[in-house]
């Protein structure tokens, strides 16, 4: 492999760029015309504008992009998150184009990318499950029985959803009925496919997910769990690796089910397996992203392991240079994902940054794309820049985190800096004992 | 302890406030006219200008360092590097005042941070030196029967210098006399202190340095080494971690020299005992630094223990947190001092920065102070910041510093990354083979 071009922008595309040239490998990024200052374009080997801002005729833009790996004569294509990087389809035409698809196979990808699909590899494997409908439901009646089966309160989720769009929470009976017509009409609007599925919803759950990496000879080891309980609206805000809740023996005991499911269906690339756990600590399959993610920096963090470097030696073949045994964790590491964005209303905020200096110093890590003189466009995802700390304990982590927040300056747009200020002190959150709904319950969300 | 005032400025005032906010001690800057705009002056609790650019009215004027603390109620004080972080006068005065000076006793200060006493010192601990005179040379023709009892090639060095000034290498006896009356005048102009000793020039040695720290209940322990071989007329440039002709046995034996200097006087505090090692691995005394070194971080990354943080603890009267046994050596670091400067002519090179933007990701560590629409004074030594990398081993960490060294945008003002650069992709440097005259042999430096 000499050359990858890169299908994605911001924060990702600078990962991997960065990532690229550790391993001497050229990179070529692509960009939007709305994205032509951002540091991808800039710090990559070759940048080629691939279309206008929005990202349906650009970033989503399928021909647009196999025609500048083409142009480029790149020989393999890193999707990074979001974008592309789940479509099936995409990584179909990579390889008739005998481009390289930097994650799992199309066939992979479709066996667990999908939620419906997944949930049925997973029974395979003998992962647990929230009580819940083991497949599509097609009518209301078949939507009533089972939820009378479950027990309400139930979750009513689209198959073709993900990243916590397209779900509806059902407290009782007579609810049901709007609820699921509503679900499956936005689910058509949003994803294309109005297939919804119900199950059993938790009322205080840890969102728990297990790193996974995969190589092409049968190797599939996994790297600890992360905690992304702090979630807005279903979107994770702040990440940790490890759950303080679990030990050793708890952490192999869930690590060996993501392993399972990868195994199930001979999984190559870096994946990851979410779960909800209870207070029991019993943990329920969600669903696989079968892509890197954007708290992986968490992981890394704590292993000592390059996960955009592994996923790319795995591309081309080679054997995964670590085994289940070598992984072991230190310390603790927190994820901050800061946003342009108002810290009450969560409003995006784009605009011009007319001051930026980012935290350093020992255990502050910072991945991102801008700068000062920047401006921040608003056709994208909000997240300007992820601050990740690492420090011996969590305790101290997140100390390190509130400090290295403080330190942070971005002056001329709005960011959630004040936001995590006002999150890392909550006593719910330093005692480790929120969960999913930690942010409703607490007030940072109406 | 509840508040620290910081008598420095630049990138180790910085340093050394992150480390007061995460202990939750308030944090006092001092700083001079000239510097009203750096970054530490802007993250401290409180900032205090102190006097005009010149270090004596400001940095070094003690009365008006005092005042700053008393104004201020700090009860302690940090000195840094450099400025009055080894001079014992002014650690009897914090003493005198009722302020903690973060560091040695005045009296472990003057037995081991001069250098005609330390090595009376080390003689007595048992360290290994180079053959030379044991004491201050008082007349040249001591000076000749010592060189001609040590052999050709001899170095003169001047009692009160340090950082490589104040030393004249003399090759053959004609030569002798010249250099003896110049170095007494030198170092008399230089240090207010004529005295000079000499020793044994080896030809291509290495800068092998042990870090120590050691608590107030008898607690010392060593950190393992560094090498800073990589030097331009005796100043540092690139420091890393460990040495790459270090085992962990040999290890041992030059910690166990440096462990011993400091019980010999009952040290406590942060130390850096400096050797000289030859071809054998032999290793020679050099001298001890009484204070946290411009290089500490490397050190830092690869044992993952705070070094500031425990200055203060055990200026705190706390006991080490952590033994010998539980140093462990994970990895391998690197360092680039960047500095304001002609990357070819090494002329200091002040100016407004009009465009900043510091590298970041996996293993990338950034200790400064200056930002985009900073501008660099003349009036003090040219460091910006510290670009440290960490990686598994030294071939990754020297890829992982050209990757972040290209990555570094600073516009405006010129900067030594170019030299950098060029030192990194030399064979004797990548080999490891590089002595402390690598640089002038290489031609980099004429």
């Amino acid at each position: 492999m000499k050359k990858i071009l890169i299908a994605n922008r911001g924060e990702i595309a600078v990962r991997i760029i960065r990532a690229c040239r550790e391993l001497g490998i050229k990179s070529v990024a692509i960009y939007s015309q709305a994205d032509a200052h951002s540091l991808h374009a800039k710090l990559a080997d070759e940048s080629i504008c691939i279309g206008p801002a929005e990202s349906k005729k650009s970033y989503l833009h399928i021909p647009a992009i196999i025609a500048a790996a083409e142009v480029s004569g790149a020989d393999a294509i890193h999707p990074g998150y979001g974008f592309l990087s789940e479509n099936a389809g995409f990584a179909e035409i990579c390889r008739k184009c005998n481009i390289t698809f930097i994650g799992p196979t199309p066939e992979q990808m479709r066996q667990l990318g999908e939620k419906v699909a997944a949930r049925d590899v997973a029974r395979k494997a003998g992962l647990p499950f929230l009580p819940g409908s083991k497949s599509a439901i097609e009518s209301i009646d078949i939507a009533k029985k089972s939820a009378k089966e479950i027990g309400f309160p139930v979750i009513l989720k689209a198959s073709g959803g993900g990243g916590g769009r397209g779900m509806k929470i059902v407290h009782k009976d007579e609810d049901l009925e709007k609820a699921y017509f509503t679900c499956r009409q936005e689910a058509a609007a949003a994803f294309g496919n109005s297939e919804v599925y119900l199950e059993k919803y938790l009322e205080n759950p840890r969102h728990v997910e297990i790193q996974i990496m995969a190589d092409k000879h049968g190797n599939i080891v996994h790297l600890g769990e992360r905690d992304c309980s702090v979630q807005r609206r279903h979107q994770k805000v702040i990440e940790e690796a490890p759950c303080n809740l679990l030990n050793e023996k708890e952490r192999s005991r869930i690590g060996a089910y993501a392993v399972a499911l990868a195994k199930e269906v001979g999984y190559h690339g870096a994946g990851t397996v979410e779960f909800l756990m209870d207070d029991d600590k019993n943990v329920y399959f969600m669903e696989m992203n079968t892509r890197i993610q954007v708290e992986h920096p968490v992981t890394e963090q704590i292993t000592g392991i390059d996960l955009v470097r592994t996923q790319i030696q795995v591309a081309m073949g080679e054997a995964l240079p670590f085994s289940q045994e070598d992984v072991k964790i230190k310390g603790h590491a927190i994820e901050c994902r800061i946003n342009a964005e108002d810290p009450k209303s969560f409003a995006p905020w784009p605009g011009k940054i007319t001051a930026y200096s980012s935290p350093g110093g020992l255990g502050v890590r910072v991945d991102g794309f801008v700068y000062h003189g920047y401006t921040v466009v608003p056709y994208y995802d909000s997240m300007l820049t992820k601050l990740i700390v690492t420090a011996d304990t969590r305790e101290l982590a997140i100390k390190k985190m509130e400090c290295a927040l403080k330190e942070f300056i971005v002056d001329g747009i709005r960011t959630n800096i004040p936001f995590h200020l006002e999150v890392l002190k909550h006593p719910d959150f330093m005692q480790g004992k929120h969960s999913t709904r930690f942010l409703e319950k607490a007030g940072f969300v109406k």
